[in-house]
């Protein structure tokens, strides 16, 4: 039977490869283990495996009697390391449980410390460590947290308590609070739990409190917040967590303990210097709750602070050396940085956790060139070590360094990037405005997992409390959202939607702009520059470029975009998009004289106008991309997406084409399709109106010849036609286009080079690729519509349905965003395999929105594809993933 | 190389199988070898294969060396049989040159009759023959059929010039007219013929003459009159036509001379028969043309029509015995009814053609019968020999022949079968008057689902709109009611409640007539007379049912239907669309109103209206379908298809729910999708709104308790579930009805069988068919939806494009009434595949248009599914292609 429970630390055995599986034992569990078996000091503890959790959610909750024997053999091996026991009126061992997934969720899931304390093991713990308050105040925490966490009891009424407490003995701080009012307070709360819960007091039975911690954390994996998650995360709903219950240490036993949290490199800026908050007698969640400012670690960040309280460097010397000799003990270790948890207990250091550390597009790529400088990791390595996704925070502006700052405020600098948006004070308000097209900065006193949605949906997000590592500024980073926390001159008015930030009155719907790289809150927009691609970026890339195998084009049909491409690095048009050009306001009355034309005499003569137009566009972007390949994609939408739709529109063409309102309103209603993706539009308007097609293919060739002529680099066109079923409708097409050379040739006295080819955007082009090939040099997987139909999806109308479908795991991801491999995948699959088969040097590229995501890019690589196309802004992001691909298929 | 020319008659050789394979030399030619080899009397020749047609136009027209060459050696073989020279001045060869698809194309194609006369070879013709007349009237027509057909010149000029000469002469019959008068008419033909061709005369080379006949006959394929009878008649456009040449034999050589065409049966009752018409002294085409009125060729006949003019029988005693014993021996041969071409040549008999007779459904069955209570066929060859579409005349009443009809127009023959009744413009008139028992007839613009109650009234449905494959024409078929479709004669004033027709004004309530076999449209009431579904017909489903190996079963969701269904033998349900149910005037209040509900409390408010209704919908169905097997689909369209249209409507609905039409109008407009075919619907409704297919499958299962429970046949519901494309939708729905009908079991405290299954009609669904079949006992080929996402073609706007699409070869057939074998064939092979790879006895059937297609009903036969379903009036004709699916594929 497969191991459920893993134990660690003590005496344990760590040598089963599945309990250092985080998929297993989950990310804190696995390394946990993988501490303890490196000898660094961890509190002896078990471990559930995720697996238990999903039996346990698809069993309704309940434990098997199985897991029960396994948990009580692990639990006598944490008393067998601290030598005491569990339950023990004498001398408690205290546990903590704390979930633990594959996937780190921060802030989403939940934590109980000090399991083990009842009315009877208080006394116990008071007696061996001599210390009332500490035992009273733990047994205090622990009420505090298991009503809210187990018996889901609101945290307010016990917060309440304390309160009242603090007033009743006109005390100002906890710190006051003694060890005889703490055990009045945890009388109190004793009280509150028996009343809230219709009579039934707060659980004295030690075990009894474990599988109750131990079920509440299997089931946090469920909660609406974790879905959410989850969701805007992609991360699978089917993993589970896993449950790590560990002996309690204490880093609240007075002025020789402490609790901290650090990266073993600034997380921010990728600098190789300790990074970290920590807090004299506390307990871990003292530092993250954000409820007493935590201090530095180092003296070197607390002088540049200019803060007054002493660094731990300072502090505590003894300790202090002992983790920094753990830090450069892990980053050896893992090779790459650290996030991690640690208490000091009395003067000793214990590891609660260390996970590989979250950090900005800025610091990944800074630390991975570092990292490749320093010998820890090699260029393979320091390139699959960057999100590629990430670095979309790089590619965006930053503000500009000269620009004139008005500045309101600062705080903390959580998260880099700038953002200028309108003042939104909930994250309701934050979605509305966002959905209209509204830039919005949201500001909250602190945000919770209730706020990501807003936080999604905002340009940048400030809070009043809060440090580094608090809710606001883990979750911003992650989503690569500016920050700025923890800025204590803002004062929030919720009634009256106003808030003060500094000595200045503003109200909700006010434009701020943050700067999360220095902390500093500013009135009104400040201007952007681009961002700088060279320095670490430019290294990256490079690596990047010698180790990938496929190419890397863009979609771009002005020339802004393809210098914007070419400036990223594009090798080439993926996907140029004749329509998008149809639309300018100079040439969309000619587009409609064409659609209205009763016959094809009369549409010839609008597309005579339209020639010299696309003509012009097509040599300008054939001389931007210097005799890079460029594929132009024929007219692919149905007509009446061209067609006007308000009356003004139509009384404006009335009068210019000189045709009676109605008629044209006649016309264009005519011309209405009930399903228009799957209607009257690619390739079926090349073979309906083939003048259409012959105008754009003529529009191409003048235009190359025109831009070989001028000296440039000679140009290679490949025309694309879109929409493509039947072997038939590309012969028939590329004849036409073939035709069209011919003619432009023989009429300019020159040649160019091109090629003719097609999408395989319909499952049938898929599956007769083989015959398709026949008349095609090259495939561009339109995945977008692909996916459309292969899946029976409009992607238009999905919203009313998609959301709900991810949430219940029928797609793992929003097949739009990343491919759906498993299906659409086969379709690509086949037709790559079935076109080669016809035509060996068969030219395959994607240019689907799949082609800038990195696991789409990654079934690219395995599939074999020459290239893949991306919009301007992904090319980077193209560029690594390709290569990311490319290594790891080696 | 391939042989291209083939020889036959005199000393031929036959023995070649591509000289009688159709495909090769075509019907005609394939013949003439087939009675050349068993020694009937066949004018000696050759043919040119279809290939070389074929050759011919995708060469633009040129003949190559070799083809030169080789029909030089075949002239040669002619002119040895007969003796004579091609273009001998003296003693000419004259031949004729026909056209001969693999399929018969009657009127379609051209022919040169007399090719090798010129003004030197006409002498000799009348030396030799002695018959001046003869042989000047020879040339005359020669000229006439040659400037026609090869030169393109106008055959009025030439019948005038004939008319004129008549006058001049004071004759009133062509019998007057001497040959010197031909002499001078085939000089004044020459004289058009010049004038005509820009100065260049009628060509005296035989050889060129020979040769344009050739190109003429080649050419003929391309026609718009071919190219439309093909489309109409769903012939591949790819085939070509073969050329036949033959030596000339004449039966206009005075009284001993005749010609003829016969069948060897009535095939208009297919009697035992001999029935046919001749003409003494006269060319082929003089039967055909209709000039002279022909003659009957039994004295049987004569005497039953009251004819003055001899028979055959009675008129040429030795050659009609000759004629009756070749008839007997072609039947023999053929075992079949052949149609024959014959000329008599001063007393001597020549076959120039037999062909397997066309035929009335009805004389089909007749002679399939017949034919084996003669020995000459087994029931199997019966089977074969009946075109299954053919019986679709037979299944519904037709209109009398014999009545006198008052046209008004025409459109497209969209669903078979004869109506009269009164005009009415909506589906609720259509409804309210057939509920008064009178008899509708619903014309419309076009329709939409909403008519759907008006459509099931009426008689018959007349649009002005739409194809073969609107909604109209594929509602109606499946409804069996009569229909034509695209009537552009037709055009409606909704104000003023009147139409016009053609030239006739109408109004609502006026009768009138439709045959939709036809595509007519008569004023009045035209007499219909019943079908005769015993007897033959009888027999030969008897026979069918016995050799068939899929079951047969109907799309059906009234009563009515499935006892009509029931009626033609249906074996089952295997689509019963539940949605159908919710148009219903007394129901579609409460399913707006739960559409319209803001929560999942307020949908079931209304569901529970609904649900007594489709219980007892269903129950209605199992008692009429007695135990067989009956598939019920859950809810599969959009749910803004059930929102009211028109102002009154919203009025009505805003009414009778108390809400404010405004509101109504904004959630109707939320309710819009841009594709709705790929949208909001399927079983995305039954995840998003679980209520609904919960409150579908309660129904279904109370129903089925109940019926069971009144003793009934036990009742076996197979619930399906839509637009499947995960195998997660369906575990989810697949757990929802389960669990429902765990509950009514529980409740009633009975149980009956019952399986969930889902359609495969999305790509996806097909390609995942393996993952599926673990959640699915049976699959439902939906390859409506399958054809429209795999082709990405919406069936609803393909008008504009599927039929130049068609014509141009892109799809042989539409895809949307004959399966795509090669494109969504793949996609039921792989489901097919796949599905029983995970689940051996998975069951699977096709419920999409294409189950009462023949053609598609072969490819279900190939690929094994267990059944195929069809619209009730269609369960004949698919019994009866399931037989000859399996017959053929043993």
């Amino acid at each position: 039977m497969t191991q459920t429970v893993y134990t660690f630390g003590g005496d344990a055995p760590h040598n089963d490869p599945r309990q250092r599986d985080k998929t297993v034992t989950g990310g804190k569990g696995a390394n946990l283990a993988e501490m303890a078996s490196i000898g660094l000091p961890v509190p002896p503890g078990f471990t559930i495996t995720t697996e238990e959790s999903v039996r346990y959610l698809e069993h309704g909750a309940a434990f098997s009697d199985e897991l029960r024997a396994h948990v009580a053999d692990a639990l006598a091996h944490i008393e067998r390391a601290v030598g005491k026991s569990f339950g023990d009126a004498a001398d408690p061992m205290l546990v903590s449980v704390r979930s633990g997934a594959a996937v780190s969720m921060p802030g989403m899931m939940d934590t109980v410390l000090n399991l083990g304390l009842n009315d009877e093991t208080v006394e116990g713990l008071a007696r061996v460590s001599g210390d009332d308050r500490f035992a009273w105040d733990s047994y205090r925490r622990f009420v505090q947290m298991y009503s809210d966490v187990v018996l889901g009891l609101d945290h307010g009424l016990f917060e309440e308590a304390v309160e009242i407490a603090k007033e009743d003995n006109g005390y100002f701080t906890d710190t006051e609070i003694t060890a005889e009012n703490w055990r009045a307070i945890v009388d109190e709360f004793k009280q509150i739990v028996k009343a809230e819960r219709g009579g039934e007091p707060f659980p004295q039975d030690v075990h009894e409190q474990l599988w109750g911690a131990i079920g509440a954390v299997f089931a946090s994996w469920d909660t609406e917040r974790a879905k959410i998650y989850r969701r805007l995360n992609s991360i699978p709903h089917d993993m589970g967590t896993a449950v790590n219950v560990q002996a309690m240490v204490f880093g609240n036993m007075g002025d020789t303990s402490a609790t901290g949290v650090a990266f073993t490199r600034d997380p921010s800026t990728g600098e190789r210097s300790y990074y970290g908050e920590w807090l004299v007698n506390a307990q871990g969640e003292d530092v993250v709750a954000g409820i007493r400012t935590p201090q530095y670690l180092t003296k070197a960040r607390r002088e540049a602070a200019g803060a007054e309280k002493p660094s731990m460097e300072e502090a505590m010397p003894a300790a202090y050396e002992e983790l920094a000799r753990v830090f450069d003990l892990l980053e050896k270790h893992y090779k790459d940085m650290q996030d991690i948890e640690f208490t000091v207990q009395e003067g000793k250091l214990w590891m609660l956790q260390t996970r590989t550390g979250k950090r900005t597009a800025k610091a990944a790529l800074k630390m991975a060139v570092d990292m490749v400088d320093e010998g820890l990791i090699d260029e393979k390595t320091a390139i699959l070590r960057v999100d590629p996704m990430a670095l979309d925070q790089l590619l965006h502006p930053t503000l500009d360094p000269d620009a004139p700052r008005d500045e309101l405020a600062s705080g903390l600098p959580a998260s880099p990037g700038a953002a200028s948006g309108k003042i939104v004070l909930d994250a309701d308000t934050a979605e509305l405005w966002a959905n209209r097209e509204e830039d919005v900065v949201l500001v909250r006193v602190e945000t919770s997992p209730e706020d990501i949605h807003g936080m999604h949906a905002a340009r940048g997000i400030l809070t009043a409390r809060g440090g580094m590592t608090s809710h606001a500024a883990v979750v911003a980073r992650g989503m690569g959202r500016p920050c700025v926390s923890g800025a204590s001159a803002v004062s929030i008015n919720l009634k009256e939607r106003t808030l003060r930030i500094g000595k200045r009155e503003l109200k909700e719907g006010d434009v701020i702009t943050l700067d999360g790289a220095t902390g500093q809150i500013m009135a009104g927009r400040v201007p952007t520059i681009e961002p700088e691609l060279a320095g670490d970026f430019g290294v990256l890339m490079e690596w990047a470029d010698k180790h990938r195998r496929m190419g890397v084009r863009t979609n771009a049909e002005t020339p802004e975009d393809c210098k914007t491409a070419r400036g990223f690095g594009a090798e080439g048009i993926g996907l140029c998009r004749t329509e998008h050009m149809f639309f300018d306001a100079g040439r969309i009355l000619a587009v409609r004289q064409m659609i209205l034309a009763d016959d094809e005499a009369g549409r010839r003569k609008a597309l005579e106008k339209l020639l010299p137009e696309q003509r012009s566009d097509f040599a300008e972007i054939f001389r931007t991309m210097h005799g890079l390949p460029c594929t132009i994609r024929l007219l692919d939408p149905p007509l009446h997406e061209f067609m006007p739709s308000r009356d003004e529109e139509f009384e404006e063409l009335s009068a210019s084409l000189d045709v009676d309102v109605e008629h044209l309103k006649r016309r264009a209603g005519e011309l209405h399709e009930f399903n228009p993706m799957l209607g009257h539009r690619g390739c079926r308007l090349g073979i309906t109106f083939p003048e259409i097609y012959e105008m754009q293919a003529r529009a191409i060739f003048e235009a190359a010849c025109e831009v070989t002529a001028e000296g440039g680099d000679p140009v290679v066109p490949e025309v694309m036609i879109p929409l493509v079923a039947t072997r038939k409708e590309l012969q028939i097409l590329r004849k036409l286009v073939n035709d069209t050379a011919a003619q432009v040739f023989a009429e300019k006295g020159a040649e160019v080079e091109y090629l003719v080819g097609t999408m395989i955007e319909l499952p049938r082009a898929a599956l007769m690729a083989g015959e398709i090939a026949e008349e095609a040099l090259f495939f561009s997987f339109g995945t977008n519509d692909l996916t459309q139909t292969a899946l029976g999806v409009s992607r238009d109308d999905a919203g009313r349905f998609l959301s709900p479908y991810v949430d219940k795991g029928i797609y793992a991801r929003d097949p739009f965003v990343t491919l759906d491999v498993d299906g659409v995948g086969q379709l690509v699959e086949i037709a790559a395999e079935r076109g080669r088969a016809t035509r060996a040097d068969l030219k395959l590229g994607i240019c689907g929105e799949h082609g800038g995501d990195p696991e789409s890019i990654a079934f690219c690589e395995k599939v074999g594809l020459d290239y893949v196309s991306a919009s301007p802004y992904r090319v980077p992001i193209a560029r690594l993933a390709a290569a990311q691909a490319a290594l790891r298929s080696r």
